[in-house]
């Protein structure tokens, strides 16, 4: 069975086909968010924080730390800028952490001083990041999602895009590290543009299961991008993505009604035992009060019923069921 | 490539596993109403009306209907009751119908004024079942629904439900009722109850659609039983079903959030073309107006842009696509 097990100083998340699925906080990112990256470039780390707690708060299993504000030369600032991020956060909230740069300097500086076992966001098929990243995520004992990009850069062909995977896994074992340290992104394309982008994930995501045994991830807006009412097209992409075998996404935890489409997924894929999660949820819930989907809980407890035992806890419960 | 069709006196509907997914509204049924069953029985039929009506607005695809009251004698009571309520909807909407009695009589009394072609539900796997229900299906020449129980009842085990669909797929067979016009009911167990009713469920489906290679119908919200929020569980199976590939759903289409989440699937499933119902139906959707799913839209012309189209313009769109 597939594990791979991510960390933050006090809790291990195992993300597994057994396992409820992991939500990936992407809220600290200053891509695309003009005001947070100017914060952050100022030194002030007030929305950083408020978005680590309000994410973790909402269900969030772990979280996405992005430090890539625009700069003049990034090789330069941005290790700096994700060392000071990555170590607000993770001493203000216990989820494990994804580290997110496109510069490898940051990601190495950054796994200098990650507590517990982060996940490496990301390498692609593209020799020169294969050899700048792989040798990091070996010395540092992490796994890495892997990106279905090369030179060429994304196919629009799913079977070349498992392919790149497939050598991405290759290259991976080359230097030591194991399958279920590689974390596939089998890049999600809109559907609003590509009629076949549903069939086409759910069909890889089976193939990436079946073939290469790997954990998957993707980022999950991608699906809905210039369609009205997006939330709706996502909290449908979940359960379909869940039940074609995907264990994380790279998501919005905020939302509500993404979030209850996570928690519905997990009672029907069997990996919220006993609907424990389910029922602490929505055990009050009033549809008239909220609209047809559930307001986001303060839900503190969730990341550990949701995928945050310890492993005892976890064996312990899933010898019983 | 699998296709039932159904039709009213003027529209055509295909089930198939690359058609929008058909919504069989669930409505027009006393069973649980007692207040509809009174109604029915005093000859008042405002209720029915206004059900059918509803549904179709909703966007149902085919409606359901059931006139089961509880009667001392159903096989004297039910066949007229039944002829007078099927009457009263096909003059009303323009909608395909299923027949849904387990009364014999009422079924074929129903076959004979029914327009168009109608379906039949239910036949299962019991002798006394196959031999009353299927020479009325081969006479009429109709599609039907088939439970997979028999004498011995609903099997937990999945082999052995995947065994009795078999077993009346043959029967047709011998009946000359091809494959194509059985739908076969799996049988969906509350997840409350049994863990593993969902992967069951969408392992069964699998089967029947490879194997088989019959279109497929559940009982949609018997999957929430006993749990709270049952719309979510409901909104979150609805996606996970369509990706096994189930075709289609005796469902409560007046439910907006239901509803959205076959909506969605179609996108993501490629068969809402150019996600032209998506688009027209959420294009001015505002969430802080309705919460996070949509209100039902009055959209009278859903169910020929999402299943109900005559076959020339729905092929003509396949070419094209």
């Amino acid at each position: 069975m597939t594990r791979t097990i991510v960390a933050s100083a006090t809790r291990e998340i195992i993300i597994g086909f057994d396992q409820p699925f992991c939500v990936i906080g992407e809220r600290i990112n200053p891509t695309g968010r003009k005001k947070l990256a100017a914060e952050m470039m100022e030194g002030n780390f007030e929305t950083v924080k408020k978005d680590a707690l309000e994410q973790a708060a909402c269900g969030a299993t772990m979280l996405d730390v992005n430090a890539g504000v625009t700069a003049v030369n990034p090789n330069e600032t941005e290790p700096a800028l994700l060392v000071q991020t990555l170590q607000i956060v993770q001493d203000l909230v216990d989820l494990p952490l994804s580290i997110d740069s496109s510069v490898s300097g940051a990601i190495e500086a950054a796994l200098k001083v990650a507590k517990g076992r982060p996940l490496v966001n990301s390498v692609t098929g593209e020799e020169e990041k294969l050899e700048a990243i792989l040798p990091l995520v070996k010395k540092y004992n992490v796994p890495v999602v892997a990106i279905s990009n090369d030179e060429t850069g994304i196919s629009m062909d799913p079977d070349v895009r498992f392919a790149v995977a497939k050598k991405i896994v290759e290259r991976c074992a080359d230097y030591g590290i194991p399958a279920h340290d590689v974390v596939v992104d089998p890049l999600v394309m809109p559907i609003g543009a590509l009629g076949d982008a549903g069939r086409q994930v759910f069909a890889l995501l089976r193939r990436l299961r079946e073939e290469l045994k790997v954990n998957t991830t993707c980022g999950l807006s991608n699906i809905s991008f210039g369609l009205p009412h997006r939330h709706g097209i996502n909290a449908g992409f979940i359960p379909m993505v869940i039940g074609a075998g995907m264990t994380s996404a790279i998501m919005n935890p905020v939302r509500p009604q993404e979030m209850e489409a996570v928690r519905a997924a997990n009672v029907l894929n069997g990996t919220d035992r006993d609907c424990t999660t389910w029922i602490k949820t929505y055990k009050d819930y009033k549809p008239a009060a909220a609209g047809a989907a559930a307001p986001a809980p303060v839900a503190a407890g969730e990341g550990a019923a949701s995928g945050g035992r310890r492993r005892g806890g976890r064996e312990a419960r899933m010898a019983r069921g």
